[in-house]
């Protein structure tokens, strides 16, 4: 089983919305967009269900990718990033990654996270790295903040493949203003 | 005084929203969806304020519970949750309940959510767990995300009574295609 | 270069948003309701860099300031805060003022925002206190949170200047109602 199709499985399974919930019969449904600020775990995870999700429903889903949000867009293979020292010493404080995510509580040493990641496959919940491929091929659009890879030295070649172009908080204040749906995660 | 009245006098004695806050005069008035995805004292707290706040205004206010958050939810008295070693590993490093929230900094042993409660008590702020009674009295809906409750193996039993249906990560998409106003919390 | 200048110019240089962001014809852009919510370094330059950038594109931004968040906006000179003993002690655990913030990890004895500052300096990334100034200057509206006040016994002396008058919840509703986008960080 493809994990395109366990996401999809998934979706269906799910009780329907209730009416309540329908867009309104004279406004389109809204954009929805995903302000991923966070490098935790569960966060991480919590950004990939809804971004599959709404994508799998036919919502245009944009994904702003900025501060630690960023960090787990860098290639799973990169160990330091940047080209200044004190770049360096900050990508090897925390290793980058969406396989290297960590828990933003009850770490011990690991134990946790890796826990969450046994429960998760037991109960067929795919993981962020799982679902990010998901969300890429459903046309999820993400974009990394330009500011924070000029902070943390980031160049485009330490980026995993897909992303979009480096935009800015402009971009993200034309969609707030243009009536997405924002979530601030 | 019950905690309702007290509540209703806390948001008659705040000053009245700027005009400019109004509604516009064709829109009708947005739904509120809270996702309630920590679980920490504050955010519990900010939560229960918002919610209970908007039920007293007439807003129709929808809480989803997911994560940590879900934790908040279970029992006050269940010490323990889970079905298998590991969710009942992961219950017992963080004990569920909303009487049990702790901070998300200066823990200090218990001695800072104790000192905040104290706070609040003094300056006859609600706590959370009266607050949570009175949005449930209010018509506020509480949702729990089913794959939470999957991944830590909880039952209905575990969890508080007056809670909705489990729902997925589709309800919430629903929610802001059809113009909610959401908070990630 | 004043701060101004440099902010005008960070938002001009800044890629134009997708067109599929832009307003729908018929309506009108959106205010931008910003909770602020938390005390930390990054989430407060993050408020502050949405803040400004939406005063700068003309948007109409109002930043709700509560908890940890209301602590950013206490002067850099206050030291100690609150009227009784556990004020005290809570302020005196955790230094106020936007200066004084700290990152949510690496904090490393503060060699992680020494070197976070740093790096924001070389790349020309504004203060917060700078991005603070601006935001004032350009009209972004501060509402302090009356019983995030009362609980830490803050005086309206105890804040910097400019900051609008206490409200409360209720004011966060009326304009989540009225179709505000928001921002919970």
């Amino acid at each position: 089983m493809t994990a395109i199709a366990e996401i999809d499985a998934t979706v269906v399974a799910e009780p329907a919305p209730a009416p309540a919930a329908a867009p309104e019969a004279e406004a389109p449904p809204r954009d929805i967009l995903i302000i991923c600020y966070s490098g935790e775990l569960e966060k991480t995870w919590a950004t990939m269900i809804l971004a599959t999700t709404g994508a799998a429903m036919g919502a245009k889903v944009r994904v702003f990718l900025t501060f630690w949000g960023l960090q787990t867009f860098v290639k799973d293979s990169k160990r330091i990033t940047g080209t200044n020292v004190m770049q360096k010493m900050m990508s090897g404080m925390q290793r980058p990654g969406i396989s290297h995510r960590k828990l933003s509580k009850m770490n011990f040493l690991g134990m946790g996270p890796w826990m969450m990641r046994k429960l998760a496959k037991q109960y067929n919940v795919a993981s962020p790295k799982e679902l990010l491929e998901v969300a890429q091929a459903m046309g999820v659009e993400f974009m990394p903040c330009q500011m924070t890879m000029d902070m943390f030295g980031l160049k485009r070649e330490d980026m995993i493949d897909g992303l979009g172009e480096p935009v800015g908080a402009a971009t993200v204040i034309a969609l707030l203003q243009g009536g997405d749906a924002p979530l601030f995660i």
